[in-house]
């Protein structure tokens, strides 16, 4: 069975314009250098003039340069020929992102428990919430908890504190149902490295209390959507949704009930693509190399 | 196994007013007249003061009165106390609905082939297109197929003819891809009588070509949309509704491909309800005793 | 909003051969009593000499008589008359369910949070484990555990353990993937109130390792089974069944993380049915009013 | 929109034991020799020691030798250094399948019908049945049909009578409700090209009348595979594999009616696979790259 340590598990993820010879120039340059590539997909939009996105895993322990050193000379000797947006990306240290929830536990919980069974490469440093019901869980799972409200008239200070918290001791942050709205100076700071979960299918119900919204309308389906956050609310790159079958007889109590598994799951598995350097954004759209 | 004979088989469709009594006035009512209950659901929306719903199915060979006057004693000994809105149906014969149909082929060619195996308590007296470019369907399954274009300037004689058609002829329309507006004056001869297929999950992407404005909004799923006709275009009451996984390869022409499968399974699930009479309109919204 | 008070909740389930007038007796006997009944659903295996199965849901705070009483008179009035099997059941108290569990935490942790919730009608009076490693999950949501080692010699005392701490104290068990066969009179003192997850879709991978052998055959979906546990192991009435799609990517490792969550799920979900009394078993089969 | 010519598109399927250099050698051959790849993606079953797969897709009309000529240069320079087994693919001409049916008309429709829309890259060369009922569908879609009746004693003519008009005439088979026995010779012709549609999750209910089989168990699921044909009945490496829900409600003949329509949509999709040269068969297994 595949066994791959994680300390020797790199990904390069390139964003560049269509055209011949990349795939190849690519997978030899890594060869010649030592790294065995385990894993590699494609996306064109269009072999003509269209933009190519490419996803490759490969094995670091016979590098024959500095994991540095490798990517200095890959930026001169294949990226700039191609025009290429790239990242290099390494499974260790694992990402270290920080969890925001409010009062709805179900999402943080998902997460908690399944980075607890060691599902998810993810370091948790804290969590914080604008409210004190969650600490708990925070305890029994040994994780820092932060408390931090948000008052009317301290908006501006609050997103400052967690702002500080973040500063240089996590590389993104998960919205586990944090019912505060970020400021785009914040978001700008984490560009496709927030990423929140909505309670509806997007673009279906923006806005406040979707599920009153879909009570509302008689929809035969509840829906959520997990995306990276942007300025415009509801609105960033996609990265997963889901929905359940629902009937006349749930109210908007039982669509709420129905509509957590669905959040936790599509959160979960956004997180999942998020965390193994699976997603390349593209404009307003995720590319997904599952 | 269940093998229940379709002419002794009769539904009662009931909204009222929520209050006791009700389930075992109906009951012993039609118990007394020889009436054997094979099916019963209900809902209410709130014992106290809410609205009430049942359907019933039930054999008639053992009447000891006349179907119509049973309707009528039932109107007087039972509806007319809890002030119901009452519907009964019969099994047999089948419901007349006249297909309508432009250019694409997927639901017409879905609802003959389920119809022509005895899957659809459904009698198709024609099929009518604004193209004659399906006529071909019509005749391998030996269905009147009726041309009537619709240019321009002659919207409302096109209509007219349709309706001409219609009239006393067919019970309800099925709108299998057709892509004309029907007016406020058609849509009010046909209340809760005119199903439609909308390639979409409502009420996401409203109004033309929802799948490239799916394509566009990057999202992970496809969904379609049956749903009754009111005048408002796209909004009447949902009946059924599904999806399809999407991924950044599909293109808007595989949306397409992917959401032909969608579209002409929800319309035949919506068809079904309706033809073993199993929906009851609530407002904007319907309940389905599935 | 529906918003019924439990404590005025019951439920009648019935089994009995089918004939004309059922629904009409049960449905006047409860009004006559001053029961309103707020849900009925029936099914029949066949109306000429089939079974008829049965479920009312009814308020209680308006009976002319007590609950004792009213089962009493509903014996003599009517239950006899048709030759029925029925039991009353009501919604307080809750019933009360050990769960049973090994080393795997996701079904515990997924019973336990949402019973946290309120979202299961449920009291779990305490957790018996083999093994001591969930210990920590029991404490932090407040529940006693007990830890009853089964070693080879001294299976059947460990059983007669769990069943001296069971005896009168739970109306059922949970077996939240509990890796020991239960002996054949354990089984017979709860019928149909024992409820196993077992991680394959039943009957396909009957027996151990079902991911393993699921993996060898390479099939492309994985389910999991909540059933009835009888005599038979892997055998009894089967109440939910789901599954996940995969691929030739995973190994036995992957599948088993997959097959988590639809076990979690699958198990909630059968669990939710037992425990709102709308399951009448059937011989090997369940009838499920949901 | 990616638009790719069909005269131009190749495909390169390889399996080989994993080593390193493998994607560098194979995609620089392909680059030096001007084909343009447009999709790639491989699969190891363990980087140290295991099997390596990889599916290519790329332009041909910048070769700078024939296809035939490039086929023989990478046998000699390529793939005899890896150990590969490999095959070239051409979009065109399109792969020629007979399709056997026998009384069941779904599967065969659902092909027809996609097949005349454009969705499959297939040609039909003519149609085979042991019954005379399906002519008017092939007829219809203006495909020949032959009937070859199989009474008892003349089963090996029967056999023979088909071979002799796939002969040359044909790269596989789709077994479309083919309700006969192929026989080990006759599936040796075809090792990894006939396609076969069983109706149940395999290996749940192996053999006959898998519907009423799960009727009896009282399954929650009932489901259908796609499956290359091997010698071993209903054994073959399974392509695709679908479920659908099913209750207490239903009897043999709708859990027949629903699955139809998982049959079809499983079939459907394995053939898709196919066609697109994207399956590579591991021994009962298969690595499908879609």
């Amino acid at each position: 069975m595949k066994v791959l340590k994680p300390e020797h598990i790199a990904r390069l993820l390139i964003r560049c314009p269509d055209g011949p010879g990349i795939v190849a120039s690519v997978t030899t340059f890594l060869k010649n250098h030592g790294a065995n590539i385990t894993d590699l997909q494609q996306h064109s939009t269009d072999p003509e003039g269209g933009k190519f996105f490419m996803r490759l895993e490969f094995q670091t322990p016979h590098l024959d340069l500095s994991k540095h050193k490798l990517e200095e000379t890959f930026k001169q000797e294949v990226a700039q020929l191609f025009k290429m947006d790239y990242e290099f990306h390494y499974a260790l240290p694992f990402k270290r992102m920080a969890v925001l929830v409010s009062l709805h536990d179900h999402c943080l919980l998902e997460i908690l428990w399944r980075w607890s069974r060691g599902e998810l490469a993810l370091e948790i440093p804290f969590i914080i919430s604008n409210h004190k019901e969650l600490e708990h869980f925070a305890q029994h799972f040994k994780v820092p908890f932060h408390y931090i409200p948000v008052e009317k008239d301290r908006k501006i200070e609050a997103e400052q504190e967690i702002l500080n918290l973040c500063k240089e001791r996590v590389d993104g942050i998960i919205l586990a149902r944090y019912m505060q709205i970020l400021s785009k100076d914040f978001v700008e700071q984490y560009p496709s490295k927030i990423i929140n979960i909505h309670h509806s299918f997007l673009p279906a119900f923006v806005g406040a209390n979707p599920y009153q919204q879909a009570y509302d309308k008689g929809v035969k389906l509840i829906g959520a959507t997990a995306h990276y956050v942007t300025e415009d609310l509801d609105m960033g790159p996609i990265i997963a949704q889901d929905v359940a079958l629902v009937t006349h007889r749930d109210s908007p109590y039982t669509l709420k009930e129905l509509g957590r598994n669905v959040e936790r799951n599509v959160l979960a598995k956004a997180l999942d693509y998020h965390l193994d350097d699976k997603i390349i954004v593209d404009g307003n759209k995720t590319v997904i190399f599952d």
